[in-house]
């Protein structure tokens, strides 16, 4: 269950824009802030099946988008590969920090796709 | 125009697995194929104007995934950065086999995305 909400989570990041308000609120509530659903149910005045199957659903299409589109695939392995920059770039007799300073920034950009 | 064709191109090759098997076939022969509205419109039996309500909702809907998911722009910085260590590797005195390619494989995951 664990494993699972963290893909959730990390899921989530990447496509939220592309679901329905309600969609995000409940995942949000849901997934980030720990509610039941029950304490969900109740938030928004609907029964606790709605809920259910609405996170369930949207579970689902989260990971039809990552079947398309791979943007969490993709994220892991460039941050692997940024890891392996920076390890090599330390065992160098002498470091470059500009491209420190790059892998940083490539580092950030990613940080953008997952607020 | 050209400006407009390479930026759809663009596009498309990031979102065409969210668009229907009939957009992503009506785009490809429109902007990677070069046909003509009239030739689409007769290969697929329907109007010429169809057809075109269909590109253009289309090109609408690829924005909107840009939008909100940002894929081209962030796949453009990226390459930029990369262009920066490559160059940044090239005026050290002694350039990191290593470096270059993890570089390479970053470039590489870059095109899974553009195929």
């Amino acid at each position: 269950m664990l494993e699972k909400t963290v893909r959730m989570n990390a899921l989530f990041d990447f496509y939220q824009p592309l679901l329905t308000l309600k969609q995000q609120k409940y995942m949000e509530l849901y997934f980030l802030d720990d509610y039941s659903l029950g304490e969900i149910s109740e938030e928004f005045d609907v029964s606790r099946q709605a809920v259910y199957d609405n996170i369930k659903r949207t579970g689902v299409m989260l990971e039809e988008y990552e079947d398309k589109l791979e943007l969490y695939r993709k994220y892991q392995l460039r941050m692997a590969y940024y890891r392996q920059l920076r390890n090599n770039e330390e065992e160098h007799d002498s470091p470059s920090p500009g491209l420190i300073k790059t892998i940083q920034a490539l580092e950030k950009l990613e940080e953008e796709g997952t607020t």
